[in-house]
């Protein structure tokens, strides 16, 4: 196969808000290639990751990221490694092309897969999808009395796990932030496996994110992620020394193979988040996955939006047995929701698995979302670079 | 003063080659405040750089540029670093980020410069502006005898000093590589310095860069910089412990002052290259200068496009005596020759400083520029976000 077409779909709520809620937008990504179609989603920022498929070139290591992915042959999985490659290097000083790349490298498995017949964990070498523990990805309440109404409906709702995340954490004193660990516990009840996300809030303030620990300690938190930025790999090390039971996480941010390793080698973290949908995709994912594997680290999904980043975002560490958990997007906004026309189900005791079906086994329901559609159009020297494709 | 308006200017050659020549296009900014205006240059790509700063906000952590820019106060130093934190914090997940804000943070130490009356290297501390030995920044030629040519005239043109850089390097065997170093050294003299770029040509790949170090060190080569990719600082390391005289240097991808203090803590480098158009601007380049001056280690600016572009970077290290060498765009296209109306120039040692006037002391000229102006409009849900400004 030869790629043909490389289609960006920008969706968007009517109203988007400052909640740290990734999926008040997506950017969905269609290639096509010997008469089949695969699909993928950025995790980023859509117009500046549009932008960077279809600028001008600015010089031979700045080019658009579709210089390295249109006309490219496919064929096998070393292909998908290969224009990757292509792109980390003649796309050296365009710092958005990772995340605009990676929603196509998803798109390339999802068509590897449908042409082959197989889902993509088995493309990956994996034997078989093992079922994950689906933990509720929340945030937290403006005040410890709305935190326990959420982890309460997260309870109902069927979750033996939830994250808490965001909100006024680290904004107030060590007894504000204890007080909402307090109430995520009591909402989520004992036996309930309870995560705490501070989003970067401490920078690379040591002090500040340590003095969480005792309260963090004490409401049985699994882990401590983000506490912060994704570079302060001194910091992470740091807390991850002065805290006896909680174990810290990040990697949301990494862009690229080596900043992961970096966070488990230099920041010595014990949870390892990766998102398919900034890292460069599934490939890049895979082999943190095995990196962490050898490291004793575990690797968890970072997974906010849809449930064809969910299903991409799985593939990575379906095979591995050992690592139960997996983030879930609990209380999507709308517009995420209706992306995948067949969702990811939970099965009896709960949990979910990376599809059986083909590729990424998510259909997109294009029609669905055609209400949420961006209507986008860029124009350098004259002539139209992208223009929003058409929904029929 | 109030930050007021932000407006970019997207300039380009009218074709434009994959040599990797960064001087083929420009993005400048201007920033208006208090009746007075302050300009900056992004070393980025232009279109997705533009997007990112008047994209529509995707949530909290997800913001556009422009969102912690337009409207801020700006009455000192403090402010700067201020509003950069801001877009750091505000603009977590949009990658392109630190790109954009670099132009305009410059253009905000220029402006305050301009209005305070002193140049920017006084408003970060420094008692005077030292001179630097400019090197000459050039590619090799695809054969020795083209780059012969290239070294001789740099030293006709009063160059002390000169860096080649990328061309065939890594693409065919070490002896080819040999010959390409001898005919540097042979163009330049024997008592000039020396230096070579390979623009990440070996990746990761520590024995193939190590290949080169005997030819290298045989050439009198002062450093070798950027074997790997940007990220790889247990290849930096491993390289660095394995050559005797010639130094490693790298530094230039650092679009955070994180990454920057990485390269030199886990990479070992000997020189840190800072492109004041990457990192997030002068104040965090300044930041990274104290930093490398703690450990030893030479700072030395990254500089490949507009004298607009060099005065924002040797701000940085103006006042460090020591750090005696700066990089110089000797050979750029027409489109970075014409941005700067007064460019900086060389003294009878043939030695440059970064000037006296206020801010950056450097004045762009638009009408000049007018024939490189690249027409460019963006569209976002039928309201145009981005319009290429008038120059009258």
């Amino acid at each position: 196969m030869k790629i043909e077409a490389v289609d960006f779909f920008y969706f968007a709520m009517p109203e988007v808000t400052t909640d740290a809620d990734g999926s008040q937008d997506a950017l969905i990504v269609r290639v096509a290639a010997g008469g089949l179609c695969g699909w993928g989603e950025c995790e980023a920022a859509p117009l500046p990751s549009i932008a960077a498929f279809i600028c001008p070139m600015s010089h031979g290591a700045c080019r658009p990221v579709a210089s390295s992915v249109i006309g490219q042959k496919l064929e096998g999985p070393d292909d998908i490694a290969r224009i990757g490659a292509l792109v980390a290097h003649d796309s050296m000083d365009l710092l958005q092309a990772p995340h605009t790349f990676s929603g196509v490298e998803m798109a390339l498995w999802d068509l590897l897969g449908r042409r082959r017949n197989e889902p993509v964990w088995k493309l990956l070498g994996y034997k078989r999808s093992e079922p994950k523990i689906p933990y509720a990805s929340l945030l937290f309440g403006d005040t410890p009395q709305e935190t326990l109404g959420r982890a309460r409906q997260a309870r109902a709702d069927g979750f033996g796990a939830a994250k808490l995340g965001w909100g006024p954490i680290g904004a107030g004193s060590s007894q504000d932030d204890a007080d909402q660990f307090v109430a995520a516990r009591e909402g989520l009840g004992a036996d309930a496996r309870l995560m705490v996300d501070v989003g970067q809030i401490f920078n690379e303030d040591v002090e500040a994110a340590a003095a969480r620990l005792p309260a963090l300690d004490a409401a049985g938190v699994t882990w401590f992620e983000e506490p912060f930025h994704g570079s302060a790999y001194e910091a992470y090390a740091a807390l991850s020394g002065r805290s006896a039971r909680v174990r810290i996480a990040g990697g949301e941010a990494a862009h690229n193979v080596a900043m992961a390793r970096h966070l488990m080698d230099f920041g010595k973290v014990g949870y390892i988040q990766i998102d398919s949908g900034r890292i460069g995709g599934i490939g890049p994912s895979k082999v943190v996955a095995d990196l962490a594997a050898e490291r004793g680290v575990a690797y968890v999904n970072h997974t906010f939006t849809t449930h064809l980043a969910l299903s991409a975002s799985l593939q990575a560490f379906a095979g591995m047995a050992d690592d139960r958990i997996c983030e879930y997007p609990a209380a999507p906004r709308a517009v995420a929701a209706a992306v995948a026309a067949n969702p990811l189900p939970r099965d009896d005791n709960g949990e979910i698995r990376a599809p059986d079906q083909p590729g990424l086994g998510v259909d997109v329901d294009l029609p669905a979302l055609k209400p949420y559609l961006v209507d986008t159009e860029i124009r350098v020297g004259g002539e139209v670079l992208y223009r929003t494709p058409k929904i029929e």
